[in-house]
């Protein structure tokens, strides 16, 4: 599997779409937000340029897109008006993603997106200019020196390809039978197979943001992660469980063949705070401003509410199936081109039911991490 | 109609797609090749830059997108090797289009093509970064000074709008009924109409490339001309003729309603060499190094072949197909959102019977500019 070329979120604005199912990611933005302001305001603490670079990795289509570039517009141009400077900069927004992601539907909402502008900061705003940039952010996407400010969120824990190593040596066996991700069984060597893949991952995607970005300029990220040091801890591992428990029933049905479920893995890897610490300080090019960890609800909920109720009611019971289309418009690409579209609706069915389930006993959450880093000078 | 929504080539690789019925203009992008190269060349004859900036206006999607790229690289790179530098600049390539382009189409052909110049130029030739700038060329659309070379080939016929002036003061008569661009029974109001929205639209276009290119840069633009100084002359409105006689056979029949097509008029606009020279003038940021005019057979041939027979032939009435096809991919976005879908496949079949009867009558051909422009430093 070819992840460049297989993974997007679903396309266009349907009920399956990334579009309409975003709303975890549209959480997890917002709940980063105070952390790529900080950072942002820190750049132009020294620097005035002319020109702003500004660039979202992953950015994906649908609200969250635009979302993120108007929250970064809004925090630079305040403090532009904060001290009083006669003119705006000029904005060069590239928006990237893999090239499956669905640009036109971004782009479309352009238009609306620049009247709205106008209107909101007068014509004094600007010029911005919005481009797409598409490709992998494992490798070199913008000039150098291009960009002060980047922003990732809900990309980074999708890694360049499926490790290798996941298949015996003869190629025809798996060491992650009957598993997706990595599991509470999975033997050490699907665990290293992972974490080295991450490490190789992280450090191409540092080296090659340390030359687009200018000395001073900040990245703020956010992903998914786990506070455990165990790579087989539930927080990160369990949506995926479900997942192949849920293909797992299908095969025990017939509609899926064992050998499909086994030689599907993954390119995914939720990694902890030592291992992004790791990372940052062997690329060398970075300094780690801030970490930051936190929960959200499988549902999208912050993880702080006290309302929860985890009595198995009709409610959790359709919370199941929500959280399973968020998890759909996210992975069905990638499964699809592995297990056929054919089975894709009784798959999600199954998957919504055990999610039902699982949130009926348990208030389920994902842990975010979020990290702030400078471009040394 | 709003053109910057409407406008688009057909979309996808299927039969009536732009991708499939675009030889025209990929023969007029090689007859312009020799201009093109000559304005590169010049370039960098003065300035070596370490980050080159290039861009295509109105890139459509399909294979003459990449074409285009392509013949740009290899012009730069070459030359760069024959003054034995040793490093290959950076390049930063800009697509341009219209929001509703196909975007997701181009970009879905970069991988293959990165790996070509890869295989063709070696590793030590980049890095080369492709995005998409989706937008208006009759405004801003590139940061300031990042530009040193723009082509643009087959668009600037297009106006931003269909020029006011076309109805009669009550907005509800049309001086062009019957019509939908300059015909040769035309009053000279509309001749005034289409030519004002020219001259406003071209000086627009000039003074935002006149921001973005830097001093000594270049641009090479081909667009549908005329060389007669009446903007009524058949070399430059025939094909619309045809297309308002074809929607008029169908209001014969009842199919279409009359006043659509009274009030649909093409926003284009075929300027002679005096009306693009007295805008380049006016202007004032631009030197005009080149003009030049070709033909180009309705059916892609260059115009000089002597091979060419008038006997009405079935091979001629298929030509009429063809053209009509080619000119679908063009224009059916714009006539779809008037005029409804439902009539497309009947209109297309009358306007190809008749091209296919002017073409066994005669050898039509459309006139083709050519000019090279250098940004005065």
């Amino acid at each position: 599997m070819e992840v460049m070329q297989v993974l997007h979120m679903n396309k266009g604005a349907g009920e399956t779409s990334y579009a309409t199912n975003s709303t975890v990611q549209t959480n997890i933005i917002s709940t980063a937000k105070p952390v790529t302001e900080e950072a942002i305001l820190d750049i132009f603490n020294h620097v005035l340029p002319e020109s702003v670079g500004i660039a979202d990795l992953g950015c994906s289509s649908g609200p969250n897109t635009l979302l993120v570039v108007s929250e970064i517009l809004n925090v630079i141009y305040a403090k532009w008006q904060q001290l009083g400077r006669p003119c705006s900069p000029e904005f060069r927004v590239y928006l990237n993603d893999l090239i499956g992601n669905d640009f036109n539907n971004v782009f479309g909402s352009l238009p609306a997106f620049y009247n709205k502008l106008k209107e909101e900061k007068g014509s004094e705003f600007g010029p911005c200019f919005i481009s797409g940039a598409p490709g992998s952010f494992y490798g070199r996407v913008f000039p150098s020196k291009s960009l002060h400010f980047v922003h990732s969120s809900s990309s980074l824990h999708w890694l360049s390809q499926v490790p290798p190593g996941l298949a015996s040596k003869d190629g025809r066996g798996s060491w992650n039978k009957g598993k997706i991700y990595i599991s509470k069984t999975s033997p050490d060597c699907v665990l290293e197979a992972y974490s080295s893949q991450f490490q190789k991952d992280w450090s191409v995607f540092l080296k090659s943001r340390a030359e687009e970005i200018v000395g001073g300029g900040r990245m703020v990220l956010s992903f998914m992660g786990r506070r455990s040091t165990d790579p087989r801890s539930k927080e990160s591992c369990y949506q995926w469980e479900l997942l192949a428990r849920a293909l797992m029933s299908m095969v025990s049905e017939g509609l899926i063949e064992e050998k499909k479920v086994d030689s599907f893995n993954a390119p995914y890897y939720a990694p902890s705070p030592e291992e992004v610490k790791f990372g940052i300080y062997k690329e060398g090019s970075f300094i780690l401003d801030r970490l930051e960890m936190f929960e959200i609800d499988w549902d999208g909920g912050d993880g702080d509410g006290d309302n929860y109720d985890a009595t198995p009611t009709s409610s959790t019971l359709s919370n199941g199936a929500r959280v399973a289309k968020t998890i759909r418009a996210v992975v069905e690409s990638m499964l699809e081109s592995h297990f056929g579209g054919d089975v894709m609706d009784g798959l999600f069915q199954r998957y919504g039911e055990m999610v039902g389930n699982h949130l009926a006993k348990t208030r389920a959450k994902y842990t975010n991490l979020v990290i702030s880093l400078a471009r040394k000078v």
